[in-house]
């Protein structure tokens, strides 16, 4: 790999290896703002792309960000905001004057807009709304009423749409006079009188087709239309499975109102699949860049939800005080019981978590992946039954302990992979995301049964009791 | 949401709510082909989309996807193969004569078929070269010559490069001229005598200027190159950063020799994005289509690694069999501590390691990482302590080992968010894949300071020993 033809537009000094910007253009960068040399420190950044400025940002210690934004000012624009991460602009934005965000707002496409502007608190966002022009204004106002982390956000109003009559010279003619356009599109809209979208046309067709041909001739009539509600997960699935470039919003009433662009999906594609393995482990959807105070919400209400699970196997494990007082062995292997159960469940619950994501398990193939699931936990159980049964066995010199535990592994792993498949489907099926609440049940579950199933079979093959 | 204005080109019965196929469609279906009522099979899948075969191959049980897929033959073409989920692809091709595949092959563009080749077995896949016409096989034999996941892999050798003295016009004339060309593209490349790329151009501009402006004048030269042994997560994380619709890969001399699509890179965000919750979870890079055997593998060895794991925490707890035995309240409470301490691990690791894979953790933060991950482990680790600390006072009516428990849970929980961040940014500094051996880590330090430190501290305080 040669880094003089990694990216043309950043100077390579700014970068460590392909990605990041190195931790010494970041320290020069601060270190120049701290001395006061403003201009030096603007000139080092200026030649950055948006996305790269937005990480400098990013990775500013949160003291030293306002004098580095103040010292930067006129080079954080609309492009760098939507590029950073949200915490970082909530932070920026809530020093800015409403004028100021007004400014930067006006001069971005709708979409990106909207999403500097919806995390702001009521009284900031009605100040800043005041300041835009009526047509922003409204546009903006518009897709606000839209539902959070749906079609009608993301979209932008910033679009070509084409009577069906026209010729492809027309569309030529008419793209060249207009001088207020979309600044990006990948494809026109095609329409009927009631601006109800009768097709698509990529615009390499249109290159490729003579001035004379009619729209309705180059178009292409299927496509997918999304709705303004639809929700922006839905959304990236289905530009995912029909491999979108761009598709139009339609209101209710099938009308064309605005258009998704997928640079806009990328993002929410890798949040929404990022996203699961933080909700799994219960770090809610945080990032290294969250509020201490945020996170520490997110994280202790898991803590006390599993903290409560705890106590249910730890309550299973009272019980048998007595055979633990008998045999002090059965303390000492117990929590492997539950740890080995708990990992299997976890591995399954993990494999179908992002099954129901990316809507590969449905109600046709249920069945099919429970009867997987049990035939890959009978197999592991077994694999790991033989090799703890024979250590156990070997190590205390006791051949029914070693039964015993071998036995107990069998059942915590099938019940494991049991509870890994159905607890992520009936909470899909209940309409919550698996994600979320999945691992603190399949938790409860693995622990208390491998306490259970232990302590139980000891208990009952006369070990202790 | 009104379903009529979902998709237009999927007849609407055959849908469950907004995304799957219905589970009565696919039953139809199967049934119909089981009867031997191949026509009217395949009447009903005939107006889906590609990728809804694709699903409806992949919903269909194992043991009648053959039967299906012989009766819908012909409409399982390339672009069906190329939406399938690999495991379920693998499986039909291996039914397929060389001959067929190849003739499927031959109307893809190069990344599409170098996908449906590449997980062949090595003599099926130069069957399959050798059946293809030259032009087509030393394409694909060129992409098969670069690594796995790599650039070269992904991208497509049809494209549009113009030289850089040609006109809007010559460029216009041209696209209309060449009957051959991409199916899909959305920009055009400019390149010097040599072949390198000096700028790109979007076709929106291109239609928005008159014929006689020359190339070099619409063209932008800031563009973000990939070198094609780039990884694919890194040139996944190039169109993120950079908003990028299609990119120019270039050779170690820098020669421009493919192009990659934004819509080939979705499926590479989302498996990436994905991938980690399984990674993390142990389940490998696994879905419910992988065949058993190698589900089984994968996750046996992750479960026998963390069975080592467990066997370290538990001789730990084998070291004060003589304290549990004099307290059975010890061994009831013991596997709280661990289990607290297990989750905050495992909460701050996930967060950490999606930090490291978005580049948004870096050698410029990582010191004020640990510092933010402490402080929310002293606040999390101080409300459990607070919390499990009074009931187990009031339980076991026994104040001192309500303190021992508390000060234990703090320990645990601060040690929990430094493993949480040391273990994935050191294996990211090996070059490891953090999320691939983290958890076996950080639960090993989790679990067995869990029980050295309340056992330890309830030695210590006299409690039993």
């Amino acid at each position: 790999m040669t880094d003089e033809t990694d990216t043309v537009h950043t100077p390579e000094s700014a970068h460590e290896g392909h990605e990041h910007l190195s931790p010494d253009f970041v320290r020069a960068v601060l270190e120049l703002v701290e001395a006061g040399e403003i201009e030096a420190a603007r000139e080092k950044v200026e030649p950055l792309h948006p996305a790269d400025i937005a990480d400098l940002v990013e990775l500013t210690p949160g003291d030293q960000r306002q004098a580095l934004a103040a010292a930067i000012a006129g080079l954080i624009d609309g492009d760098v905001l939507s590029e950073m991460n949200d915490w970082v602009r909530d932070e920026l934005i809530e020093a800015l004057d409403p004028h100021e965000v007004a400014d930067i707002a006006a001069e971005l496409d709708t979409d990106d807009a909207v999403a500097i502007i919806e995390d702001m608190e009521e009284e900031d966002q009605r100040a800043v709304l005041r300041a835009l022009d009526p047509d922003d204004r409204a546009a903006i106002e518009e897709a606000l009423s839209y539902p959070e982390e749906s079609a009608g956000r993301l979209m932008q109003r910033e679009l070509i749409a084409v009577p069906e009559h026209w010729t492809v010279g027309d569309v030529l003619d008419f793209l060249r006079k207009t001088e207020d356009l979309a600044t990006d599109f990948w494809e026109i809209f095609v329409v009927d009188p009631g601006h109800k979208p009768v097709g698509t046309c990529a615009l390499s067709w249109i290159l490729r087709t003579p001035r004379a041909v009619s729209m309705s001739d180059v178009m292409k009539r299927e496509q997918t239309l999304i709705p303004v509600e639809m929700d922006q997960e839905e959304v990236a699935l289905k530009f995912q499975k029909y491999a979108l470039i761009s598709a139009a919003v339609v209101d209710d009433s099938g009308r064309l109102v605005g258009m998704i662009t997928v640079d806009d999906i990328v993002h929410i594609i890798s949040e929404e699949a990022g996203e699961d393995a933080l909700l799994l482990s219960g770090a809610g959807d945080g990032d290294i860049n969250e509020p201490v105070r945020d996170s520490y919400l997110a994280r202790v209400r898991w803590l006390i939800a599993n903290l409560f699970t705890a106590l249910v196997a730890s309550s299973i494990i009272a019980l048998f005080g007595g055979a633990i007082e008998q045999m002090v062995a059965l303390a000492v292997l117990m929590p492997i019981v539950a740890s080995v159960g708990g990992n299997a469940g976890t591995q399954t619950m993990a494999i179908v978590v992002r099954a129901l994501a990316t809507n590969q398990l449905t109600q046709s193939n249920t069945v099919r992946t429970i009867r997987r699931e049990i035939l890959v936990a009978l197999l592991n159980g077994g694999t790991i039954a033989v090799l703890l049964g024979i250590g156990a066995a070997v190590v205390f010199a006791n051949a029914a302990l070693g039964g015993v535990i071998a036995a107990a592994i069998v059942i915590n792993i099938l019940v494991a992979g049991l509870a890994g498949v159905l607890v992520p489907v009936t909470l899909d099926r209940m309409g919550q995301d698996p994600a979320v609440a999945s691992s603190v049940f399949v938790t409860m579950v693995t622990d208390s049964m491998g306490f259970l199933a232990f302590l139980g079979l000891a208990v009952a093959a006369g070990l202790a009791g």
